[in-house]
């Protein structure tokens, strides 16, 4: 595409291309924006570096004036977006970027890669930490997603008001906090139970979590609290039925004189499981495989089109493809979410050309990210994380419910 | 784990992990293993350096003790596993490491990240290629899933018989062939969509593949074998009814003498859409967001036990967790594929602590991949390719059905 577009000179036309989503995922309330830190660090390093431009010369991927167009390519235009952590809804214009068309086009493997990669893994962790309410939820699931993934889902979920990982990479880079228990190995490791658990209160100290379900769960609290004294930090239960398991063990830990002993419970949970555990005497909840695939909807659907683009005579013309399955609507976008005297959510507002008219209560939802190439759009990662929590308090109260429904506010284009 | 074992001396006791599904995706018939050649690469730079050290250290999160552990680290153990494109079943032993308990334990997330990921694409995709018998399937889904992933993904895709991908940079680093069509957004950047035609098939040639579905099918399928000539590569179709719209294109691109150009169809394509295109004229699939999000399974849960450690005196004792829901079995695996006179395969049979016996027809399935540190396992990717092709073909008939099942075969533990 970039190659035809510069050799029949159209590819310095001016374009607007836009990132969206056409729908939430099925019975989902609304989508969380993520990834735009993570896009932005991505846009500021998009170069294509000797290796990329000898590698395209030497298969012949292209030819020589689209790998010296490569060589210098360097992103010079405009991006407007929601910021990290806002809610989204369909046809939520998430991205807007300006450019050249070859500037632009560009981008989209990158943009929606990182955008539909990391608000999926932040949509399914709003849930979940909806649900938990005040019981922190811990990001457990690098082992089930890719290696790379994994520390972007660590920061999404984050940003989705997740307390803390087991990626350790995810604090070293993004400044995540961290927490961990040990594995059934560790227990296993020693010839008995109690080994284990000695070693571990040892090193770490009492305010360490045991892992209590390697064998017989009483017997384990018992020795547990042997061992570390009521000041024992939490116990993991990773097996069996949770809510039931839990009552009993908070019995046994209470008879113990263990009564600020946590309990944290892990094993395949989802946002469902952890609303299940409510009236469980449940401190923490350990979350893993649902969390990092997005709890059933691993990806965004997001797309990247063209919205606009100059003609031959400069003027800028509104473009959208033709398709009945599959409708774009043209035109740059503007968009503010509507809210009622009370401040809550009623609409997501789209404007076409223009910003939509709104009152004081409303609240435009564009903030400039890249101006003229230049990143502006930084921010500390604890600023998307509560802004999230601010954007989703502000949704009616159905956009809580986790039984399957509509987007809780309606988009209006205007 | 690793401080408090460093700490209380059971670090360097000899143990045996192994990873191992507990069961295959709901429905699925079979398996397959792949990652395998990501993960030697990985093992072999998996290192602490500098930056990582210095951050847990100004952190405090392990000791000093386990800082200089960790400075030092390098795997030195013993690995077998199933090569890569090889199919697997339940309990499969897929990778079995040998080391001591802190030099093993350490590799769990990351051996664990690469393989629960890379198998579950190729799983998906094995299905989808199987589906579209002699029509090549090509890898379209970077832009639906995290950046890094989307890499991985077009490599494993390739590992279970896709033809090419769109991911450029896996074929510069893992050598998959590329393809790529253009989008929509370069037919709305040209004034007309002839002018889009005209350049693309100046700058590519006639053998280019030309989207036709931006705005009217049939009159773009005229101007395209206007501009291009019967000569014209292919045509992409990418909304609609897929089966129906390439019938007609088949027949418009045949009367206008067009006999030879090839019929790409895209849009959410997976291996029941694309078994239902069987009949239809479409000689290529585009596949993206269902091969990168493992068509409904995006992850395999393998998981990575302690099954054999050494105890106080040295000798080696088999470990297994005992709690009711998630069964593990202790001891070193074996395993092989019993197969029958003609070849076809009846049943994984798997060794504890001894090799299973089997006879000429069965095929023994861990090979060394790592020897007391040393990457031994490398192999080309063509070769992995190869063998999942020879792994799928031995399987009964039912393996191929995509209607929901049991595994193909079942596993027998010996």
């Amino acid at each position: 595409m970039l190659q035809a577009a510069l050799a029949g000179g159209t590819a310095s036309r001016r374009a607007v291309f836009e990132l969206f989503p056409r729908r939430l995922p099925e019975g989902r309330r609304y989508g969380v924006v993520a990834g735009v830190g993570r896009m932005l660090d991505a846009l500021d390093d998009f170069r294509f570096g000797d290796a990329e431009v000898d590698f395209l010369r030497r298969e012949q991927v292209v030819d020589e004036a689209t790998l010296e167009w490569l060589a210098a390519y360097r992103f010079g235009g405009d991006v407007f977006g929601y910021p990290e952590g806002e809610v989204y809804f369909p046809y939520s214009p998430l991205l807007i970027v300006e450019a050249s068309f070859a500037e632009a086009v560009l981008l989209e493997t990158l943009l929606l890669s990182i955008y539909n990669h990391d608000s999926a893994i932040a949509s399914a962790a709003s849930r979940m930490t909806w649900a938990a309410g005040d019981r922190p939820c811990i990001e457990m699931g690098s082992r089930r997603t890719h290696e790379e993934a994994a520390v972007a889902c660590a920061r999404a979920a984050y940003v989705a008001g997740f307390a803390s990982t087991s990626n350790l990479e995810a604090r070293r880079r993004h400044g995540v906090p961290s927490a961990g228990t040990s594995a059934h190995s560790f227990t296993l490791l020693h010839d008995t139970e109690r080994d284990a658990f000695r070693a571990q209160v040892s090193s770490l100290g009492r305010g360490t979590t045991l892992l209590v379900d390697t064998y017989d769960i009483a017997e384990a609290v018992r020795a547990a609290v042997e061992v570390a004294g009521p000041e024992l930090g939490a116990v993991r239960l990773d097996s069996g039925d949770l809510g039931l398991v839990a009552s009993q063990v908070r019995e046994q830990l209470d008879a113990l004189g263990a009564t600020r002993t946590r309990i944290v419970a892990t094993s395949d949970l989802d946002e469902h499981a952890i609303a299940a555990l409510r009236a469980a005497p449940v401190d923490g909840y350990g979350v893993g495989t649902e969390l990092v695939t997005g709890s059933g909807h691993p990806t965004c659907g997001f797309v990247y089109k063209l919205v606009a683009r100059a003609g031959a005579d400069g003027t800028m013309v509104d473009v959208a493809k033709k398709s009945k399955d599959k409708i774009s609507v043209g035109g740059r976008k503007h968009a503010l979410r509507r809210l009622d005297e009370a401040g809550v959510a009623e609409a997501e507002v789209i404007g076409i050309g223009t910003p939509p008219e709104g009152d004081a209560n409303d609240r435009p939802l564009l903030v400039p990210l890249v101006a003229a190439g230049e990143i502006v759009g930084r921010e500390p990662l604890t600023q998307a994380r509560e802004r999230h929590l601010r954007s989703r308090e502000e949704l009616p109260i159905k956009a809580r419910r986790l039984q399957r429904g509509g987007p809780a506010i309606p988009t209006v284009h205007q």
